[in-house]
Parts: C-alpha cells; sequence; structure tokens
C-alpha cells in the first residue's frame, strides 16, 4: 500500500492515499492532524457544543404551521435522518463528533488564526520582494504585463502594501472577455491598461496597423519594459523565467522541508507542474539541495503538457523568451520560440476559458498567440539546466487524463484545481497505483499550486465529454526550430 | 493603540492593526508567526535557497540579443531594482529575506502541509456531518435547494465523499445565468435541477402558472421538501436556520478558543456578520459559554445590514420560514416574512451579480424575491433568543461603509472578502478606530467567513462609485408585520 504526501498546499498521508484513490474513509484524522502543520496544541475538537443546554432560559420551541403546536420529532422524520432530529431537540451540552467526520474536517481544520486562501497560487511570494525592493529603492512606479491576470494581481497586492502605483498592460482580448481578474486587480488599487495601448511607442505601432487589436503577452511584455525603460522613477517586474522569481519561490520547498520533518516523514517521489517553471523550482530547488548533499534521494519529477512537451521532446539550445527575439537569449529546452502548440489544451486556461466566451475562429486564433508567447513552449533555464544534469526526470500527459485526476482529486479533498497543477496530480495518482500494484511504500510530495475559480468552463467541457487529447507534431517543432539563432 | 485579532480566517494582531489601518509595515513577522497557530517549529524560512550556489556546473549565462554576448547586470538596470539584478546574478548560496517581506509572508505563510482554500465558506462544517449522519443511517439520496449555489456545492462535496446521491435544486435564475457554482457541484458529483422542474407538483404547479417562471428560494425548498418527503430513502438537508445546523458550526468556535488560548490572548470584542446566523453562531456559540461561565466578558456583536435590520428594527415574534407559510413557525426577530428590503445591497449578493448579468428591471424584481426568501429578513432563532437574554449585541451598517471596509481589507490583507463578511469588517474597523483614538487596548475577534470570488461585479459598483446607500422604511415593515399569524 503506497504512502502517498500530497503538500504545498494539500496533504495526503499514510492512510489518506485511501481517499485520494479509493474515497474511502478510515478514522485517521489523527493522522492528518498531525501532518496538518503538527499543531498538537490545536487538535480538531472532538465534541460539538450545544449552547441551548447552558441557557439560562430554554429557547422557545417551534410551531407547527397548521396546528401551532410545538413541533414534535416525529414532524421532522420525513426531512431528516434520526440523529440530526435528536440533535435538533438535544439538550446535551456536547455532542460527539463522529470520527469519519472529524477525519474529513482534518481536510481543512484546524484553521491557523492566519488563513490564506485568496485568489492566486504561488505568485505573491515574489511579487511581495520584488515590490519591496522597489520601494526601497526609492522607486514610486512599477510596470508589468499580464496575460489572464493572476500575475497582475498578485503583483497589484504587493503594490497596494507598498504605496507603489502598479500599472499593468493586460492583454485586451482578457482585458474586455474576462473582467474578474481586472476588477481583482483594481480592487488592490492597479491601474490596468488593455494592451496595446496608445500610451507607448510599441502599442501605437501596433494599432495603427490594425486599430482592433486584441493583443498578444509579447506586446504587453514590450508596452511595460518601454515605460520602464524609458522613465527613471520605474522599474519592470516579471512573474517568471529570471532567476531571482525562483529565488523567492524557494520559500514553498524549504518550509516544506521543515514540515516533513515535523511529520517525520521524508519523500521518496516529489512530484510538480511545469509551466513556466518557477512553482516547479519553488518547491524543488531545496530538496535538490538536500540530494546533493546526501541526505535524500528523491525521485524529482516534472509533469507538462503532452501536446507542448518541451522538456521531453525539446532541444536544449539558446532561444528567446519571446516571439518577436527582444530578449535575452536563455539556453532551455525549446519546441521554438515561434512554436504553436494545439490549441485546446488542459495546460492552457487562456485558450479554454476563451473558448467558451465566445467561440469563434478569431478567438481560437488569437488564444494560439497568447499561447505562443505564454512560457510554456521553453523553460526556466535553471530547471533546463537541471534536468540537463539529471537531478530531476519529465514526463508529458494527456489533457484527459490531467482532468480525469483533477475530478478525483476535488472530489476527495475539496479543492477544485486549476488546470496546471491537474498535470502533477494526475501524475501522483499513476505513481500511487503503481505503489498500490506492486505493494511498495512511497510518500509522495505533490506541489498543489492554485485553485480553477476561473477554470470551471474546462471543467465543464471535460464533463460533457467534450474535450479531446491533441497530437504533439515533431514536424512543426523542427520547422520552429530552424528559425532558432545558432550561436 | 488598538490591539485586534481578527480570527477565524484572517488574523490581525498587536501591531498589525497598523498594517490593517494605515497599511504600514513594522517587523512584526514573529508576532504573526506566533499567531499563525503557534506553530513554532515550522516558521516561515528567513532566508531564500539559492540552488546555483551549489551546483556543481553553472548554468550557461544569458546572452544578448544582439550581441549575444552574456548579458551583464548593467544591461538589466533599466528594468530593475539592484538588489534583483545582484540576486539575479548571485553565487551566494542564502539570502537574507528581508523582515518586511518576512512579515508579509506571514500573512499566509507558513502554510500547513494541509491547506484549504476552496470555494466556500463555512458551509461544509455542517455538509459534511450531515451527509455523514444520513449515509450512516442507510440512506442513499439526499436532497437540498440552493440559491446562487454555495450551500449546494458543501453538500455536494460532502456527498462525494460517502457515495450518496446529491440532487439540488437550484433557482432557475443562478442555474442559467450563474453556471460558476452549478459547475462546482457537478465537479462534486452532484444532480442540479433547475427549479421550478416537471420532477415535482409544486414544480409543475408553478410551470403550469408560468412556463418561464425563473424560480425561488421558495420554491426551490418546496421541490426538495417534496421529494425528501415522498420517498423513504431520500432525506432533506438544510444549510441554515436549524439548531443542529449551529451545533455543527461550534467547531469554529471551539477551534478559536484554542486558538486565542495559543497566542496567550483573550476577545474583548467578538464581532460577526449574520445572514442565516449560522456563521456568527459556531464562532460566538462556544465563547457565550466562556462568558455564562464567568471566565470572559466579551462585548458580542452581530453586523446586519443598514437596509434589512432585522435584528436591530425588527420584532420578536413567531414567523414562517418562507414566503408561502409552509415551514414551522419559529419565535424569531423578524420584518415580516414576506417583507421585501430595497434590492440594492451589500448583503445581496444574488442582487448585485444578477444586475450585472443583464441589468434588465424584470431580473430586478427577481433578485427582490430571492431576497424575500433568502434567510435575511428573519433569524435564526437561537440567535435571537441569545440577543433577547442580552448575551450580545447589534449592528446595522450602510453598504457603502461594508464595501469600503472590504476594499481596506483586501490591500491589507489580501483577501478580497466576500459582501457578507464585508459587515463585520466595517463594524471591526469602527472598533479599531475608536480604540485608536481613546487609547484603549482591546483583542477583536472577527469571523471572515468566505471570499468574494464570485462577487467582484459589486466591488466593480463600488470602484466606479455607482453604489448608494439605502434607506429602511418603518412602514413596509409595518405593513408586511401585519400579515403575521397571531399566535
Amino acid at each position: 500500500m503506497a504512502k502517498a504526501v500530497i503538500a504545498a498546499a494539500a496533504c495526503l498521508n499514510l492512510d489518506n492515499v485511501g481517499i485520494f484513490i479509493k474515497n474511502k474513509f478510515s478514522p485517521n484524522y489523527r493522522l492528518r492532524a498531525i501532518s496538518n502543520g503538527g499543531i498538537k496544541a490545536l487538535e480538531i475538537p472532538r465534541l460539538w457544543y450545544n449552547l441551548v443546554a447552558d441557557l439560562p432560559i430554554k429557547p422557545p420551541p417551534s410551531l407547527h404551521p397548521k396546528t401551532l403546536h410545538p413541533v414534535m420529532p416525529q414532524d421532522l422524520s420525513p426531512l431528516f435522518p434520526d440523529e440530526l432530529v435528536r440533535q435538533e431537540a438535544s439538550t446535551e451540552k456536547f455532542i460527539q463528533i463522529p470520527d469519519e467526520v472529524l477525519d474529513i474536517y482534518s481536510l481543512w481544520r484546524p484553521t491557523p488564526l492566519i488563513r490564506w486562501q485568496s485568489s492566486w497560487s504561488h505568485k505573491p511570494n515574489t511579487a511581495v520582494p520584488q515590490a519591496w525592493y522597489n520601494a526601497q529603492q526609492g522607486i514610486k512606479n512599477v510596470v508589468t504585463e499580464t496575460g489572464a491576470g493572476q500575475w497582475g494581481s498578485a503583483l497589484a497586492f504587493a503594490c497596494s502594501l507598498f504605496d507603489l502605483n502598479c500599472e499593468v498592460w493586460q492583454v485586451r482580448a482578457s482585458y474586455d472577455q474576462k473582467p474578474y481578474r481586472k476588477l481583482m486587480m483594481q480592487t488592490w488599487g492597479a491601474k490596468v491598461h488593455p494592451s496595446p495601448s496608445t500610451l507607448t511607442n510599441a502599442g501605437r505601432s501596433i494599432l495603427q496597423m490594425d486599430p482592433s487589436s486584441p493583443g498578444s503577452l509579447g506586446i504587453a511584455i514590450s508596452e511595460a519594459v518601454e515605460i520602464a525603460a524609458t522613465n527613471a522613477d520605474t522599474k519592470y517586474c516579471l512573474g517568471s523565467v529570471l532567476n531571482h522569481v525562483m529565488l523567492h519561490q524557494t520559500v514553498i520547498g524549504e518550509e516544506c522541508i521543515k514540515q516533513m520533518e515535523a511529520i517525520g516523514e521524508t519523500p521518496d517521489v516529489i512530484i510538480g507542474c511545469t509551466g513556466g517553471g518557477s512553482n516547479f523550482a519553488g518547491l524543488t530547488f531545496p530538496f535538490i539541495r538536500e540530494k546533493l548533499n546526501g541526505k535524500i534521494s528523491p525521485v524529482i519529477r516534472a509533469v507538462e503538457p503532452a501536446a507542448c512537451p518541451s522538456l521531453t521532446k525539446g532541444v536544449y539550445t539558446y532561444d528567446y523568451g519571446d516571439t518577436a527575439g527582444t530578449t535575452p537569449l536563455m539556453k532551455m529546452h525549446t519546441l521554438g520560440h515561434d512554436f504553436i502548440p494545439d490549441p485546446i489544451h488542459a495546460g492552457n486556461i487562456f485558450y479554454t476559458k476563451m473558448l467558451t466566451s465566445s467561440g469563434t475562429i478569431s478567438n481560437e486564433k488569437l488564444i494560439v498567440m497568447f499561447y505562443r508567447r505564454s512560457t510554456l513552449p521553453w523553460y526556466v533555464t535553471t530547471i533546463s539546466h537541471v534536468y540537463e544534469l539529471g537531478f530531476m526526470e519529465a514526463l508529458a500527459l494527456p489533457q484527459i487524463e490531467c482532468f480525469r485526476g483533477a475530478i478525483q482529486f476535488a472530489r476527495s479533498e475539496g479543492l477544485i484545481p486549476a488546470p496546471e497543477p491537474s498535470h502533477a496530480i494526475a501524475a501522483t495518482i499513476r505513481e500511487a497505483l503503481h505503489c498500490k500494484e506492486t505493494g511498495e511504500e512511497k510518500v509522495i510530495l505533490m506541489a498543489m499550486c492554485g485553485h480553477g475559480h476561473f477554470d470551471l468552463p474546462a471543467y465543464e467541457k471535460y464533463l460533457d465529454g467534450n474535450m479531446v487529447d491533441l497530437s504533439f507534431e515533431d514536424e512543426k517543432m523542427r520547422a520552429s526550430l530552424a528559425s532558432i539563432p545558432k550561436v
């Protein structure tokens, strides 16, 4: 029987893999409580408290709507199970919470006094220090680009903490069609411009060619960078790719090492999804240090979409970080900086959401642009390097398997994951099922990097049976790789 | 200077009231870390880890896009503050996390291995035991009604854990116009029917009169109750109002008492919002026990919308729990079971969302129905009783003040609250500002019962200056109260 510890936001331990795989419960809340931050002093209460029992005067009874006589327990029996009818009329002070309920409570209880359940994933881990360093240096304004708005939201919040002005160039298609994240940024005090805008040379030149341009992440980057480069009191912030971003994210893995120690476990397998890679790097880099020091030897596994398999099928070479070729060249696993993966994709939250909004061909094309200029077809260079050194492995999974895993996770853990971590979830299920088959015991540590509140249309697609797996065409990659500069 | 501890999901302590009110930071992350569940063994790491320093082979450098030479630090200076440029190229193994960043990390860190950041608020505290008791009794199916879908989502999840079939009658207007919560319920395996449906006598009779009826919570209740009452293997579940629901929610307050003890604090003021009242009861009832036992003597304050001031202006009398008068009569503070509050309202999340969807008059009328048949114009009887006994007080606040508080909270704590807890937040700010003025020290414990991910259009209304405060008309209440049965 497999042991699985799934952490960095969600945790399954020893027996809980049963929950995950079989949807069955055993009274293992103590195990959960112990793993839940090791908060021994803060165990979940085992009794509910019935205030009525302690009241000097009892509350007046409910009355039957027809007879106007007090409602009797038997009146309630058609609607409620007996125990709830009993509890409804109970005068006992405490009522035992069933072990099975405690077990499930332990999914989210005890809740520490400070709880974070906000809308971002790991992005604020780096948005906050980036804003802080800028504020320390006397900078008054920071700028950035955002697609759907996750990174922009994180930075908007971080800036609101330090009284920094934050301006975000958001790809116009998202700005117009998906107002929720824009509203979040505004709630946190940021100024949001649809990109292309008339505020920059880059934006104006695009609008001159195409006044109704829906924008792209590449254009938005150009606009934000232009503003930063031409204003002395303004700096640019970036949510992934660079080493300082990875550095800030290591707070995830460091914390996780402490928490694993607190529950007396060592991970045998560490699994995370890789889009831009900062979430994966944040979790795994500290563990790789421990591995390098010979303290542990976990398998470290990156999981990527089968339709955009940069690590597993890409070439390790120098390439640009954007389509226009204006960023520094970085050595990384790439399918070519202008590679266009098939559009419908579990990892491509832009696409699935967009399609639902309108479903037109022009939007499909638009999304392909989003996708191409998003971070998926290439990797954070450090991750590529670590992969080349053999400290980690990679796996590509098709999207239907990912969503099947996401549904299983949602139904057992209560959290609906974003499409990105569904890759890690599906890979974890594979590993756990394998262990179940062979009888091996393994502790699996998995990064759960974000919820899917704004991605529910992708779930609808899956539940309605309209999701398909896509193929990856080597030919397309070879064509794209041909345009890479020779270094 | 006030001390404020805001808990049950979000926490402000000693100095952090400064964060909340002044948006200024002091290096008080230790205080936060201590209050953050007292997890001493799991302190937030004080150093970021730089994997590059430990690699046997250094990663290849980035190259300048024009010269193809390695990128130099000075190339990055136009875009990033110096410290980030230094970090980008750093070969140091560990980098100190600034105290101020640690302070903000402590808003959501350390994250315990089990984290809950799902879409509901406190509802699963009772949805899980309700499902459990039904399963224990061999019941195979449970039914319920839902408006926007929060309660239905919680029950759907709870049923998925125990292999119970869950059927939810969702008010058709929400079913059609706000698909996200419906998708959540389906993701958790529930069957969702738009109400009125053709599956019940109640639904069919409504449809006969009005084939395009948008439904109401009252109709949905009738449908679910009918199915439960006429099928032996099917029971009905309810998300508020009844005592067993309050009972299950006390897990909040019990946990909170332990956590307050762990940080060595005693609440002077406990504040929560009251809609249906189960969140407020869950937090405060255990504290009322301690108060009754003479151990503590906090002020306990319910906060309600000024446009629907049941506790502060209603009459304590027997009334129905629904518009049609089919539920048991309960003694409670009521404005009259058919009282219709002014429609635009911070507490009325149905309305604000609906208006954004279409903005037509017919929908405004529809929403009024929602609202009326929601739980706001009357209270959980136990709360009314406790209020009559003088163990708690009540306060009604206008919606603009509530949203102003919600924005302040979002910008300092990072969590965008739902409209309901914005009432508690605004009242907490009032209390903290009062303390600041008088120089009193107080520990304020506040219930933070849900996020506003699906309520962002209400924020848009506020940010655009389109929100107005509404008046409460005594005349309307008197007319409504005239229809209450004489008991």
